[in-house]
């Protein structure tokens, strides 16, 4: 592909130096990811395929005007019809609700519903582009509850990215939802708005970037580990990424038994007392890093069995993954660009590799997990989400692949839905 | 029927004096209604159709939990159907509104939507139950939105009933939506609420219970006065009821050429200094109650060419109808039960009755007006619901019924959708 061919692509891509502030920005011209340059071609095939669906996408959802509906589960046709639906007949399930507000679990929509909802504050890899740029995501994520899961799903976007008022506005509306799905808000505030309404609410609540992806990884991790014939208790993890889902994995790695893990932000390993920390990372540091070590990525990396990003494109280079122990496994996270493509992950001698993306083996992928999870915690009626429903929810997809191999470590959800598994592996813990 | 039955059905009903708070209750056994003791086999056989509506309604709920649902309106089977509705491609329409806010209204739900929202403060005729027992109106009030205008309507009901609460919890949703429709929220509440969200807020506000009440109220009275020979100009008008339907009632009268209004609360006549006033009362009767006259409804009747009752049950009878000037006009629209049953109304030598119920003629029913109103105010990108507007709605539902006659003065909504007329009216304005 020329040079030429590849501006255009990125023109396209709005990832020119010239675009919108908070949209994503690539790196200079002259140098397409800054550690793999020499292989642009293989990139740019993956980019070209993208801005297909750019294409296909922008369009539809300009024809359809989004993908969210409505619909009725009870015929309208007849006075009949309306009399049940509506008035006078409604009255009843109002006054039964009024006498015994458990019923509005039975009776109404909030027995199946949750509200996906952002401030529009981290919106996929495009940053803070606000509540109204960040609402077909809410739109889409609430459809595919709809199609792997049969949860009837909300979306919503917020006008303020304040703590307090995201906090408030969705106390405000939790009497209509079974649960709430906090999607795309911005660390650290997603930990406070998390924490605080999972205390204040007799409903579960969710963020999604944390939990979600935390669950698959520990599920793709579960396989990677039973290739390579290692054990989660001995082996040395990197996680390169401290923001919502990088504290979220650390989290659960730890409730799975994991012993060594290092953890870094954009300034290094984490470590108590380290510039640009928070006491978000505060709180995980004390745990895992009780030497209070510091350092590089290349130097975290030297001599690690696994490494996880959730960072940003490039970051990792072939040397770095030949500087890991032997059978080593690469889950590079950043979408939609990895922190190294799988081709020089290999390279590098990774035994089993994992990205974000659909066009690579291993997919790590959040819609294997967030259906699922709300189907079995509506279904439970449970009210605080646990880390052994996250360990359970985990394990019920890893299990899902019962022969796992380098090249297949988590199903496709194109070729199986795994939600079914996941409420019952919850429901079982409720028992 | 024997004395038992209507016992029973009054238990059922949950109409006898041990019910549930907030629930209706009805008069002492005694007497069905005070001033129709004597008629109260018409009202029990309604009593009885309305309670196997209420049973047909409660097994409904019960077996689809709730009425609203969600569907995708992209299919989301392969691979690459997922990557359109999804990510990647998800990402171009997120950008381009990033770039261009003002394209949420083409790429997303907002500019077919509007949040149904409720604080549980005044739920049909059964009063303040609570947010969760007015759930089910949220619901079936969004399905006649997608059924009667393929608007897409969110239920969703509030934690509080605070002013200052709802309205902020109501800013921060409402980047979500094209407009906000503010249901059963009582007053005075509703229209602070209504008020300050509409100078707050970049897309149409709009009480249902105040507006929609009104335009369909003023569309049976404009075929009424047709049937009768009378001019709104001319006709003394009496309203009894003095929350949120009756002062819409009294404005968009007042915006339609009314100029002898009265209108009465549980107290009497509204006047400036009398006892049990508010600013809202205040307002209007500094407009239509110069002379600051007083007196009960029986005076306030006696001359009266136009009845128009949001109140409660069994307030009107027989002899007060007499009292009315020729070819009188009665429109007893409390909820489920009149205020006097038409056929006593007619007894009383009205010309034309109209009620809120489906079982007799004339019902003055706010789904003629709410689905269409919504739909014009989305199509023209309106901002703010003006007089304008509502007396073009008003107009364009009596014009449906080309030779009113006195059975027939406004359109049965199973006969015939009056959405794109007032959608159209609506937009005629616009352009």
């Amino acid at each position: 592909m020329s040079y030429n061919g590849l501006a255009e692509a990125r023109r396209r891509l709005r990832l020119d130096a010239g675009s919108t502030a908070g949209v994503v920005r690539g790196p200079p011209d002259s140098c397409w990811l800054p550690t793999t340059c020499y292989k642009t071609e293989r990139l740019t095939k993956n980019f070209i395929d993208d801005m297909n669906y750019y294409e296909a996408s922008l369009a539809a959802y300009k024809k359809n005007h989004g993908v969210y509906t409505t619909a009725s589960k009870m015929p309208l046709e007849s006075k009949d019809d309306l009399s049940t639906a509506y008035t006078p007949g409604i009255a009843e399930p109002c006054r039964q609700i009024a006498a015994d507000p458990s019923l509005v679990y039975e009776l109404t929509m909030k027995g199946n519903s949750v509200v996906v909802v952002s401030d529009g504050s981290a919106i996929l890899g495009l940053g803070n582009i606000g509540p109204l740029a960040g609402l077909p995501v809410m739109e889409g994520k609430s459809v595919l509850y709809k199609k792997y899961a049969n949860v009837d799903a909300i979306p919503l976007v917020l006008a303020s990215q304040e703590v307090d008022e995201i906090i408030e506005a969705i106390r405000m509306i939790a009497p209509t939802f079974g649960g709430i799905h906090l999607e795309d808000i911005a660390a650290p505030a997603c930990f406070e708005v998390e924490r605080r309404l999972s205390a204040m609410l007799d409903i579960p609540v969710m963020h999604d970037d944390q939990h979600a992806t935390a669950i698959v990884t520990l599920a793709g991790l579960i396989n990677a580990l039973k290739v390579v014939g290692k054990n989660i208790g001995e082996v040395k993890i990197v996680i390169n990424g401290a923001g919502a889902a990088g504290l979220a994995i650390v989290k659960l790695l730890l409730a799975a038994g994991a012993k060594h893990q290092v953890v870094l932000d954009s300034k290094g390993i984490i470590a108590v007392g380290r510039e640009g920390m928070n006491s978000d990372k505060d709180e995980f540091a004390k745990i895992i890093n009780v030497e209070g070590r510091t350092g590089t990525l290349a130097e975290a990396m030297a001599g690690a069995d696994v490494f996880i990003g959730v960072s940003k494109p490039g970051l990792v280079s072939v040397e770095m993954v030949k500087s890991m122990n032997e059978k080593s496994i690469v889950f590079a996270l950043a979408n939609p660009e990895p922190e190294i493509l799988p081709s020089l992950a290999a390279e590098g001698g990774a035994a089993v590799i994992a990205t974000g993306r659909s066009d690579f083996p291993n997919q790590i992928n959040n819609v294997l997990v967030f259906p699922g999870l709300f189907r079995g915690l509506l279904d439970s009626r449970v009210k605080t989400l646990t880390d052994e429903m996250r360990l359970a929810a985990a394990q019920a997809i890893a299990e899902l692949v019962q022969n796992p191999t380098a090249d297949k470590i988590v199903p496709a959800i194109t070729e199986v839905n795994p939600a079914p598994f996941v409420a019952a592996a919850i429901a079982k813990l409720k028992v």
